[in-house]
């Protein structure tokens, strides 16, 4: 069975979280919303620097960053080695495969290990909820969360907040409020989902969460406040302004019943009930964006037409990747104190 | 069985591949003359820089380039890194294992998502014919086909000629006319023979394709005007002033009859038929020299001891791979207009 | 059967000896004591600059470092890495997964083109005794030995004496006359070992090997003038100054007895032999230090809060990570002239 409530997670005492704030980015949740305003600011005036356009900067000079993914993801890990380079940092890669981690070493040792090299943030992920939490207790350095488990993925919300930020012109103060989101799909299974609600509500968005109710339970509602918890799609679809398809997490899945029904079955009727289809698609109300975290599982959760803009509302999915590297640029500055 | 013909390959429409050519390199066969010259003239210019024997050039300082390998190959990415670096350029690597594609995204979508990253160029290796194509056809930035399937391996054809040209003292003007160059073994398997094939006839030099008809089918001599096609290597082999030996590619012959004959007794075979022995290297003609691609399967496609130089013909194998970081250097400012 | 006699190394002849340690470090065996000398004080000196808290430095710029291992380390390979960043160097990595390595090609080719492609120093790992000797034998470049089999990893000797010099004060002359230093479980397999002895005992340090005669024979008395042999861990404990346990490499242990009792006895019984439980920990004399070349199995050749510093003497565990990258930037400097 899948598990409907939110995974608890280990947190640090209150007087040493605003110290972690100054170095670090574990999660939207615990990030207050003048730190979320002011990082996406400084993405939106690094981004040419990031993406580059502009020459890179020397901000970061003589800085050296470790990625350090015990979970494999070529892409994330990318975005932010681009970010470094382009912040005029060193990146290193400790990836899972041939690791320390295949010698039997725990993870806060090997953190412990990189930092000893002179690396001077750690950039992590896991699959365990609350990971980089750990690892954040174990080391002096900076840490940022690139994706722990079913807990946060924080970047990924923010540069989430960024894109729908520009689509909809809010880019000066950050502002949400007034706009309708909707998070599709996989919800309780999704970091993405809960860095997203975290840090759209805090800048005033509303947020609902859509999908069947083993995917999408009730529960969530306490995520944050304001958050609402739909199974009908076709219900909500015609009134939001930005709607996120999550991808479906088949690896995070475990002895769910979807497994048992056979993968087949499972897409078709998933499709059926969350998939953003070409129909769909066109019920969208004028202006609305559509956007995925990526990759994307063509005709499941998303239309190959609807994901290329082809169709229907203006799809972000590619101005997503791009305000990525932005908003980790931003975010390493901000952590390493440039 | 072997397919004796070649793989038809997608092609751009005639007008956009000028474009393509400004930005791009996807294979010698739609490289014009005067394209080939002046990456070979390049080449040579930034060689001592390309080879770390003068200090990096600030040339494409601010670019970044990304290695996307769906097909694995430590050292020719390795060569397009450091050709990268010593140019001033960034690069970042994303390989196939436990990259996007395990998660089942397109390579069109992978490539499409690199460059939302600000990469200005991919350098791409598939084990699909037209990958290259493909992929240039979904982006703006430049693309470099770092080989794709049995199509083509430009920057290796470049870095072949350019060894040759050098070897008979022809790298002034690069014209290879007199010049009888045999490319030997498994022809039809070779992207490596393909476009070494396009350039070498482009720039005047007489190709003889030798191995027997079923990896050098007489159909190949369509491959470019005044191309020969050969069985039986004795015969040619005193007539040559250059002979490039191939690597036999187990691993894209499918099911043909080499396999099931067992390897052993292939291999044996093989090299009785196409191998360059230290008996058939001693009946090369004075100043005559021998290449290969790498890696080599030494005692198959070629005996040790000719690799190596220690009998017979001079072997260039090395000057083969250093001319490949001075071509792919070469490559790259020129797409990148550096 | 786990053979009780070092494994014989190929050498090099005397006269080519002394050229090799102009550009290369293979071993510490036979490194003079100036050389070794001068490497410390040289890491002492960049060891800010290696760890970031300088600013990088000139020294190796236009460089071009690279990594090849034939058998994984991260670790190892990452320190490598900042250190020769962090000197202005740039470093490619060349992994055994997926390398030329899988083609079949032998490492002394395979050594070969990558120096082809202009890279000045070659860090090399392998599995095999005498690899780094062999491959330094192969080409013209500078060649560190990053760890060969059973043999040496002089680098890791390195670190270990910087860290003890520092520990007691000895850091000015790297003088270690009067400390007694036991290294302690599986000797024989060990090339930690190898390096540490041939090292401490050339600045004057006194050598115990200690471990049960399986693992420590009394045969290795013979790797240095004045190293003991000791099978019983409590007599010898209570006289050290400094113990350097060491990892238990199932890995290297083949068809052993200790495969065949099964792990967990196994485990159990050498953790009663010759692990630093907290109980021997207890038994040291006051200023002793404890040392783990990482990394360490907790629990069984050293209990946690040993590891960790928590109980009995002080751990230099992390501080030996850290004069890792001091270590390796030095020995990159005085390879490559700079």
């Amino acid at each position: 069975m899948i598990t409907p409530t939110p995974t608890p997670i280990p947190t640090r005492a209150p007087e040493t979280q605003s110290l972690a704030h100054e170095r670090s980015l574990l999660g939207l949740a615990e990030t207050g919303v003048s730190r979320i305003r002011h990082l996406l600011a400084r993405a939106r005036e690094l981004r040419p620097v990031a993406l580059g356009e502009a020459p890179p900067a020397p901000t970061l000079r003589g800085k050296t960053i470790a990625t350090v993914f015990f979970e494999g993801s070529t892409r994330t890990r990318t975005s932010f080695t681009i970010a470094a380079q382009r912040m005029g940092a060193s990146a290193v890669d400790l990836s899972a495969a041939g690791s320390s981690l295949s010698k039997g070493e725990s993870m806060t040792d090997t953190a412990r290990n990189v930092e000893a090299m002179g690396v001077h943030a750690l950039v992590v992920r896991a699959a365990q909820a609350g990971a980089a939490a750990t690892i954040h207790g174990a080391v002096s350095c900076s840490v940022v969360n690139a994706g722990d488990g079913r807990h946060e993925h924080p970047t990924q919300g923010l540069l989430d907040i960024a894109t729908i930020s520009e689509a909809f012109g809010r880019d000066a103060e950050f502002d949400l409020s007034g706009l309708h989101v909707a998070i599709v799909g996989d919800v309780v299974s999704s970091r993405v989902a809960r860095s997203a609600v975290a840090g759209l509500t805090k800048l005033g968005a509303r947020v609902v969460l859509v999908g069947p109710a083993h995917l999408a339970p009730k529960g969530l509602a306490c995520l944050a406040p304001g958050v609402a918890v739909e199974h009908d799609l076709d219900i909500v679809l015609p009134e939001m302004d930005a709607v996120m398809m999550l991808r479906i997490q088949f690896e995070r899945h475990g002895e769910g019943p979807e497994k048992k029904a056979g993968p087949i079955a499972s897409v078709r009727a998933y499709r059926e009930q969350c998939g953003l289809t070409e129909a769909r698609a066109a019920r969208m109300k004028p202006g609305a964006v559509v956007m995925h975290p990526g990759p994307i599982n063509r005709g499941v959760e998303m239309d190959g037409p609807v994901a290329d803009g082809f169709c229907g509302p203006r799809s972000l999915v590619l101005r997503q990747v791009s305000w990525g590297v932005a908003v980790r640029a931003a975010v390493l500055a901000d952590c390493l104190g440039g």
